[in-house]
């Protein structure tokens, strides 16, 4: 019998001999491996673990595994988002409990540093010395593609699930959701009667066309190369569509608007292209939202842009809306559950990612693991 | 005796043989000249004519000269800047009169489009046709340089001149103090306690460095390569100086914070280089304003940014904020006069060009021309 | 022949004869006519006159007539809301015509002093003399519930009526959509996520239904007295109705939230108990927005309230979203037309009155006139 | 040899044996008693005892004292404002260590709710059950006139205190400065070139006064019945004092203006006349901020206000800016000093009563115990 290191310094309910689980384990550029490896353990007092329920797979995850992101070490496990529920709880936990259900932010913040109380989770100066930023899980900390996960600054890290709310609906509110509503449609600055343009039709593009809404817009314009990808956009809320794959694309997106420009760009792909086509429809006092993560630096047309009044933003998503969109979903006033467009099983997870690094082959959107 | 041609259009109390004025004219890349040519009138009833008080110069109208905005006609008279007494007022004028000193705005703005009911004046939708943008005086209309000047939109584009008022306060309303204060205070978001860096202390730099603590900042930091602009910006209200010629500039503005950067870096000299500084030293959250004129595209390392949650701004000044300035340098709570470091008569226009042209040489701000 | 007195004033597309039309004139405490009197002309060059295409009664018009209001002057023409055709143009006029079709704002507004510069259109300082306030159709100057009426300040008071748009939709914009979004909705600071409660389900309460939905609440929940009134109200966007003659109505109100209260609650009537009300069922940090016309002071708590962080609002409406307003009716994002419930022509002007004096009997929101 | 009881829950540099204070305990109705008390013990792993530096009293402690704030249970140790040192921490508490020297919050928040998230510190939703709101301390639970106290949720309730900080300094970031800044300017929405009014010159009214400055305002107009107040007030940085016993008073304040009355009016008395005389001398589009603690209902004229436009706010201060003015204060931008005008030690905290019981007589502002 083996005692977990973790136990004297938290309440569990686990058997105290399981001690293995398996987990999705970074393992150098390019390989991956679902293998057994060691339970977390309690070890702060503000942590807790969480026995998965739901996983899912970001785009972030291939990035990592193809080795675009060095700082990540090889053992890692990867994931951040996830739904579980609560075996064991650090002794400074009062407001969490074993057996509550919960929903993962893709965000671990301590919720009391001068960050975190202006909400800027993002960027927790997290005073344990974890890392530099807000997203640790399956980056500098173990993640949720596994069976059990350790949730550090657990209180201000996990929201209860509401009954009734299904896996599909909840995996969607650890990070795509949030990202889509704050850093798209809220630093966008959205207000009721804009015209609103979302470039790219992916996962976050379509969080953002999904919760455009929630500021009462005239027009969701969905941009995308991809004639599929736009006609699922409009199910999500796209009221116009226009392929940028045509020479006049973007007279088509002016031909929307007064002439003047949309109000709000939003940039949901990552490449310098993207981010262009934002600043180049976007009206004079308007506003560029930048949720895409960028590889490249882009070339910013300041000689251009420096008289138009333009504000240009972007960022990590700090799940401060977390709370509130979960309302929103358990109410039924947000359709989360029609990005899954997958299911599997924990034990399918090398099958999930095979499917998941071919979205675009297997018309995927978001894969949920449960 | 020649009737002006405006005459049957608006009251005047003007001699009705006045039909010439002095004005400084642009003559095609590297020529000026202070000459004779006929007097503005009314041609539209939103019109006032007014006669010039007081004039400035702006490094924009160096660039005018240089040829380097090809948009401006041979013939131009230059200048937005300017307070005067208006001579002749359309027909459509209810609310100013003949009589009135007033302080001219930069911005011609309608005050009735959808874009100037946002006060986005700068971007005024212009239903006359002038022009695409709010700034026009001296660059498509003729401007303030002259012993006349026509000013279109009038009711919302002057604002009369409080008693005792001196020229040297007054001068500066039209341009410089509202763009330091829109478009780096306020576009930058200043908020009581923050440490805000200003890179660039020329005239508007100084501007934003004055106008910042309307906004309760903890510090207020001025960077330039030039000691003495630096010294001089202390005296404008900066708590703390860099030079950024040291190698560790960057550091010891860091040094000013908690390490994590300045809350707002405002760019006030328009190269790349500068834009590039003020994204190095802005913190997690923290917001970049740009007030610089760029004649080249910068690089924006969105690769390195986009996690930062920054928000970027830029844009011409509205004047909206005029009136508020207004009241608070007739109290004698801005120094507004600081400014003028020149003064010339009206006769001395071109060697108040020659010394504002070399500005460094002669350590001059502003120049007031009256 | 006659020629009417303000012809030399203005541009103009009627006969010369046309000197008399047909009005509602309060001829004093519960007394009106549908009689002849003159015809308006311009009396500034910045008037227009509109041949009215379209007019609506409202409460307010009610309280005048019985003399409930005596600044109002026996001969005064009432109404204060309408479309109609420009037919005469004022002489400072440059961004209008005669034959637009425009929506006549009930708020007339300069919008170049210094309140109408911040949007706040309803306290026009009023250069001109005519009163103290935005609001003086129909209460200090003759208005719109007659064949032609004169419009001042018309520029930033009137707005083209879009293609397409019918009578119906278009009355709606010129005072109650308005003062539901501005006054209850936007001054209530509703936002996603919020539970808001309107008390009260008159017309200017169901303008803050559907308007609230802008900001995305997760509930809107209307409180009435009348059945019926609250089974209309769920028509209008209320996702949830409570009625106020309930002993429990405001445990039933607390259960639609999480115990605190709404965060926003909108006074829709005017009486002090609807007021309390209001405060009552508003959480800490929550909002009252007062939309009601109140004819009596109300105690207002403080020794309970002070310590509960709640906002006040009130006043009279901007029309300042108006525009924003009516691109959404044009897009048919807002269903404007729910509102009419009765149509007459202007001949039956007396009739709609008695319709209209008793809404509750004939189940009327609101009568169009055209 | 008797141990203290919570020993085994944290982790302290107490001798053991230290269980006895001296504390000022309520003892009902105009009675009460500087006497030894057991030492408070952690009694949740988010507790830290401090042991008391310095404290104060006050206005809220006569009011408890006189027997008007009956849910004040007799044997309560009173005092919610304070600096000491941590001498004992939970063991939930990784941010603070025994040793630390802090400034305590008026309000103990868990940092985590749904309110905390949303910076409503002051309607913290208590997951402990201890009380309703954030102000527990000297109120629902014991307080800081002591020589030790327990602060519950420590991490979110204490603020380490810079070094050179005096204790005259920091005694006025428990709650006076937070609470002028929050509930009067901040809530009162001032901004630059506004003309503020504070009504009442006492501890929290020249906070508001000395606060106000942070946003840039053209006028702090100090009202006040003492014109040894207003010439105090004059010192704290009111540009202006009218006494509100002459009878013009109002026009004295409206003369400031430019005729339409204050833009922001701070209420900083508590009775139903000085809410009045805000809400009278109040512009429209103004708005009203009620500090005071009012023991009675208001009566509020929406008849003669809802044309108005004017907010009104109220509240328990949340000192979720108390990070921020503790940064200003430490670099002598905020002269907080200035409030202290007697000083005790804690054995003369009943002279210090006595003084402060008789602030008017003693020309006392705040009294600093230490």
């Amino acid at each position: 019998m083996t005692i977990a290191p973790g136990a004297p310094l938290g309440r569990s309910n686990e058997a105290p001999d399981a001690t293995n689980m398996k987990a999705l384990v970074y393992e150098g550029p390019g390989k991956k491996a679902w293998k057994d490896v060691p339970r977390p353990v309690i070890t702060s007092p503000t942590d807790v673990v969480v026995k998965m329920i739901a996983t899912t797979i970001c785009g972030t995850d291939l990035h990592i595994l193809k080795g675009d992101v060095p700082e990540v070490e090889v053992g890692r496990i990867l994931g951040h988002e996830g739904i579980g529920e609560i075996t064991e709880v650090g002794e400074g936990i009062t407001q969490l409990a074993v057996g509550d259900r919960v929903i993962l932010s893709c965000v671990s913040s301590c919720g009391k540093c001068a960050n975190c109380r202006q909400g800027l989770y993002s960027h927790c100066l997290d005073p344990e010395g974890i890392a530099g930023i807000g997203w640790i899980l399956g980056y500098m900390i173990d993640g949720t593609q596994a069976e059990y996960v350790r949730v550090p600054f657990a209180e201000n890290s996990v929201y209860k699930l509401p009954k009734g709310m299904t896996d599909a609906e909840g995996i969607l509110l650890s990070d795509i959701l949030p990202t889509g509503f704050e850093i798209g449609v809220q630093y966008g600055q959205v207000k009721p009667g804009d015209v609103v343009a979302v470039i790219g039709s992916g996962p976050v593009g379509l969080a953002a066309v999904m919760t455009a809404r929630l500021y009462g817009p005239s027009k969701i314009i969905a941009v995308d190369l991809d004639s599929a990808r736009l006609k699922r956009a409009a199910g999500f809320g796209a009221t116009d569509t226009v392929n940028s794959g045509d020479k006049d694309w973007k007279k088509q997106v002016l031909a929307l608007t007064d002439g003047q420009g949309v109000d709000v760009a939003i940039e949901a792909v990552g490449i310098p292209l993207t981010f262009t086509m934002a600043t180049e429809v976007v009206r004079p006092g308007g506003h560029v939202a930048n949720i895409g993560v960028h590889g490249k630096p882009v070339e910013l047309k300041l000689n251009e842009l420096w008289i138009r009044n333009i504000g240009i933003s972007m960022g990590l998503v700090n799940t401060n809306t977390l709370g509130m969109l979960l309302k929103l979903v358990a109410e039924h006033k947000l359709p989360a559950k029609k990005f899954v467009t997958h299911e599997f099983t924990f034990d399918e997870m090398l099958k999930a990612y095979d499917v998941f690094g071919n979205a675009a082959g297997n018309d995927a959107l978001k894969v949920l693991i449960h």
